[in-house]
């Protein structure tokens, strides 16, 4: 269910993307209940007009290696939940391609069971 | 109001695309209310290793002509609409470029009224 | 905290788009109270079939020069904030680039202090 939206650099290599969005899913499986075969991301490349960040917001030292990752998913999950997929997320990625973890930028954005259709025109997440 | 953001393989013709957005507007204007003329919508395409998606999660058979559906809209609608939603989004991609309907992903991001302007920097659905 | 994703055809010189970017963040940290330092933007490029919108839904007449912008942050600013971050993303488009108001079309999506990571794993929004 998590929809997953990966922002970053141009330049890295097609393994290392590929790396990045494992590592990602990855973390979602581990800390959020979300099955291993449950994955859709988008990941997009861009230049450095077009991926802005702040260098040091919250005295965190940022790098042209951020990565930016949006998660849409139902809600439900606990605050601890949450807390826990962040640093599985900042641990996997320093793991899979030697992410700094400060340039693991994360942003959820929760919807509901009704709101997610997996193909065949269905809601499958709706009792019937 | 809804903004709808379509992601899919590169590859397809400007004319697929073309009919894939007027496919999924026309299914919002059908089932959830929308005014015909309020369409805004982004349609990007992306490489095999930008579009990331499980080949099989809830039994479903996806593709590679996978389309990803995420729909921003203002809150109040039902479950049932939502139902009704998808199914004829499924239907229209189906008869307007003969897209599986497996490969129908799509997910809603409510918000609320004061959360859309339209131009002029006003706040067109709140009340003065 | 806001994550801006800004979306305009492509054309416009890099010094417009980042001048686009600016006058955006500067709205929000007029209106918003966002911090100056807490800037994270995407900004894309889009062909006349990669944004699509209706040129006069609710009689505003909206040119190829279009600019949507979509904000995801917290929940609980007002409407009235909201309505004056509309108003002066407006005008400081229009300074900045000349945009016409009738071209910048803004929606927001709300989350929660505990939807966001600056880095390191955290969840720096949460109190300890």
């Amino acid at each position: 269910m998590p929809l997953v939206r990966i922002s970053l650099r141009a330049g890295r290599s097609e393994a290392d993307r590929r790396a990045i969005g494992d590592a990602v899913h990855q973390a979602l499986v581990e800390t959020m209940e979300v099955p291993p075969d449950d994955r859709f991301q988008i990941i997009t490349e861009h230049g450095p007009d077009g991926l802005i960040f702040d260098p040091n917001y919250l005295g965190i030292a940022r790098s042209d290696g951020l990565v930016m990752i949006q998660v849409a998913l139902r809600s439900g999950r606990t605050v601890a939940m949450k807390q826990a997929l962040y640093r599985r997320i900042a641990e996997l990625l320093r793991d899979a391609v030697g992410l700094r973890p400060e340039d693991a930028f994360i942003t959820l954005a929760e919807n509901e069971l009704a709101d997610w259709s997996f193909g065949r025109g269905e809601a499958q997440y709706v009792r019937r």
